[in-house]
């Protein structure tokens, strides 16, 4: 009998320990979320395979695990066409599901809408350090505000919760899709070319403003345009400086003025002109996370105003805030992060030859300590007790002997 | 753009309402669990095809999502065969993930190991009232302990759950596979046909004796035998009494005598010689739950000690029970159970025509009720605030304007 102990290519058991830090990670986060009035949903993990190849979700969809049709759907299929054998898939992220839910539901939802997500999603990339085939992904999406109150909600929910992770060297980039359309109009630069000029200006941090000039070059953009555009860049300017010179209305400015201004006093909020965001979805303000000293964010987000549109008959805003829960547990964790305990942990050892009755009354007070919130265990004593009672202190167990 | 907005067949979106009640049940069983010093395992639910597919998991085998191979590998892959395309599955249970975690980590688990798992199982079943294609699973297994010190600390620890859920109108009936065989062997009954006879003796509570009797019939077992055998149903009896002329060691009664007496002070446990439980593995002791008036278990488990030898070079004694964690959500749902409420809920209406300095002003306050633990949204006062003012109100909130 075939029969592998690995996990899937990719994915991942977690064994006692991992899975104390991300339930407390979870708990804490939920806690969180819940005191900003976001109400927790859920979706399955199995999404209709027209609904994953809309095209909305970019790269990803590449990444898809594809199901099999069953039964007589699948012996009906013609198999020369591999398309033909699937209806479903894994999802990839949980965006496409909670557009899905919400146009499913939206009369039975508050107006706005706070919902928290998490759950898991599927990419077949190639794995590599801190990156999965299976990953928990922690969504927020203020779905119905056309303020910025959604923006400023969603930015002070995830620093109140990174702060009670005590995680606090980090930083929020902030810019706004209407601001890189300005930039590319006060340069004259192409606007047919948008998104790959943003796909280059958004690795300015990788591979410098002579990086990004090259790979402009490439676009057969005029000179002219390019050495407009990247002296957008020669000096680090606040945003109000930035914008001075942009052809953009005073709204927009002060809108993004105003999120900066609420937020700032609780977390290091910088304005950064050279923040993309990679999906096509977004139409205003977007954000990201960065832990000090690393150059990969830990989550982000943005407004798409214009999303839900697609798939109910109205205009509805909508902002959400994607927290990477993955690369936040590998810095947790590199970071010798503990779980705080609270309950007190009792073990108590009995000899092998008991009497029924002793174990019955010793069973008794086990589940009177349990009553009293304690954790207890109760094993036999081993014949090498001394590794047995090194391994339960070892992990935190007082021994009753 | 086709866009569906229904979830897959047979699977469920959650709404903040149901993800209250799912969330709070698994936070009251975690925390149950957790002080029976069980720890939390978690394995993915794409599982490698040739695990999912190894016999040990019955008629569940026949109703696997099964995923498609990608890149290289399916374009290589005979397409005429479809087995050929599919390298993995979504699981059907989560004991051959356990099996899985449990052999490639067992030198760095306690012994013994109490293992507490929740998590998304999949079948392809046709979906029907209460019966889903995506169902959560709740599993305690304690491996490495012969003794019944794992069936009464797995029994207790369901019964501790159910009554934290103020859930008590329920009976564990409980039996065992050894019990089972001394019945046959009592009767003539031919063990060749022992996983039929069983199948039939299932259905005692469904058919009554005769329907049993029928059906044995139908096997050709001679009527001596049949008549011998369901002689024993004649009467209720006691463990004690049922056994008294049945060729069974007087062990395996002590053992079943002692668990019953152990938990029956805490719920009510009954000894069914008819239960009998489906899945071929187990060994020893077996049980199921049942909510009173209901004929189908909520729950059940039992002991397997020789399952894990076929996947690791030793013998390891190991037992488990499995909560029907959708069913247990159906029977609260329908006794109008309700989620306990500790937060506080406030919600601050403002005007639209607040100013930016009064908005940031509001916000601090808001946040500052959220440090203090409350339940706080924001919005801005609709035209309509009646409405806006009932629907708060009927969720729970205290407006604040």
């Amino acid at each position: 009998m075939t029969f592998i102990k690995t996990p899937t290519k990719g994915m991942r058991d977690f064994l006692p320990k991992e899975m104390e830090l991300r339930d407390y990670v979870l708990k804490i986060m939920s806690d969180t979320y819940e005191n900003f009035g976001f109400q927790k949903i859920a979706t399955p993990v199995v999404e209709h395979i027209e609904n994953l190849t809309s095209k909305q979700g970019g790269e990803n969809e590449k990444l898809i695990f594809k199901i099999m049709k069953r039964g007589e759907k699948l012996s009906n299929a013609d198999s020369s066409n591999l398309d033909e054998l699937v209806d479903c898939g894994l999802r990839y992220d949980l965006t496409v599901p909670l557009t899905r839910l919400y146009a499913n539901n939206m009369q039975n939802l508050p107006m706005p809408f706070r919902a928290f997500q998490t759950g898991f999603s599927y990419r077949a990339e190639r794995p590599q350090r801190g990156r999965y085939r299976e990953l928990m992904q922690c969504d927020l999406d203020i779905i119905g505000e056309k303020s910025n109150l959604a923006e400023i909600e969603l930015i002070t929910a995830v620093i109140t919760f990174l702060q009670k992770l005590n995680f606090k060297q980090f930083t929020i980039k902030i810019n706004d899709r209407q601001i890189l359309k300005a930039m590319l109009n006060y340069a004259n630069m192409p606007l047919e070319l948008m998104d790959k000029i943003l796909i280059s200006l958004d690795k300015m941090d990788k591979i410098g403003i002579d990086g990004v000039r090259e790979e402009l070059q490439k676009l057969e953009i005029p000179d002219e345009a390019i050495t407009k555009y990247l002296s957008l860049f020669n000096e680090k300017k606040d945003l109000f400086a930035f914008c001075k010179d942009l052809p953009i209305a005073d709204e927009y400015v002060a809108n993004l003025l105003e999120i900066i201004d609420n937020v700032n006093s609780q977390a290091n909020l910088v304005f950064d002109p050279t923040l993309v965001r990679g999906m096509g979805y977004y139409t205003g303000c977007i954000f990201e996370i960065y832990a000090d000293g690393l150059t990969s964010a830990i989550g982000g987000g943005g407004r798409y105003d214009h999303m839900l549109e697609n798939y109910i008959n109205m205009s509805v805003p909508a902002c959400g805030f994607s927290v990477g829960f993955e690369r936040l547990l590998l810095l947790l964790e590199e970071s010798g992060f503990e779980v705080p305990h609270t309950k007190e942990k009792l073990c108590y050892v009995f000899d092998k030859n008991i009497s029924k009755e002793e174990k019955k009354s010793l069973l008794k007070k086990v589940n009177n300590d349990r009553q009293n919130n304690k954790i207890v265990k109760i094993v036999e004593k081993s014949k090498n007790f001394k590794y047995q009672k090194e391994t339960l202190e070892s992990d935190g167990y007082q021994i009753i002997y």
